[in-house]
């Protein structure tokens, strides 16, 4: 056991359009929608509703050439990654690449307000995209 | 907003195996292996690993007929549903079918420890199968 791991931050679900979405998961399941937020960067837009200490987070592409554009065409809507939040995210980089495990940023990248974020690749992690995510 | 939904309990993983899954989730991730339980009435065993107030729980099938099993050979290792648990599942499924949300289960069955769960269909959740679960 280590300390590394806090919590699950947030489970990601990529839809094609927020407003079909928004049918269920707020109004039929009645979560609290905290707010939207366009990044750019990764062209979508995120709609994030807080459950417990965690987060369900719908993601929608904003343009058709984007990664999770490319995802939802091939694989449908469905749950898009797991999101843990560690408590220092170069530990568990050095940790896993101790332990051989595949990782898609070995680095840590810059995410959304100042956050730092790495991806570990499905193939190490029984087909589940795991995104490491440090607050 | 209603109260009727306390937090994500599980987010559950179906695995080929557990031996090598352990060295993911539990050797290179360092997770705590709570415990682990076969389930015969889903012909699955269970393994779960604590993550803040939730849990990360890998299912394997204990046989090639099973439901699991099946969508194991279909679709191969990944996410397999996310459990949110709420205060009062007959209110929830209530307020479902008043929303017109396709169940699966359309009245509560017995979960193992004498708690109560039903599946909401993934078409109605935007490919994503929910599990709806009364502590």
């Amino acid at each position: 056991m280590n300390d590394l791991i806090k919590r699950i931050n947030h489970v990601a679900i990529v839809v094609p359009d927020f407003d079909a979405s928004m049918s269920f998961w707020r109004d039929a399941l009645g979560l609290d929608l905290a707010h939207t937020e366009e990044v750019p960067s990764q062209e979508v837009e995120v709609a994030f509703f807080p459950t417990g200490d965690s987060e369900i987070e719908l993601i929608r592409p904003t343009n058709e050439s984007s990664g999770v554009a490319k995802y939802l065409a091939k694989r449908g809507a469905g749950m898009h990654h797991i999101a843990l939040e560690v408590t220092d995210i170069h530990a568990m980089l050095d940790r896993l690449k101790a332990h051989n495990v595949r990782l898609i940023n070995p680095e840590p990248v810059p995410a959304a307000g100042g956050k730092l974020a790495a991806f570990i690749h499905p193939e190490s992690a029984n087909g589940v995209l795991v995104e490491l995510y440090q607050v």
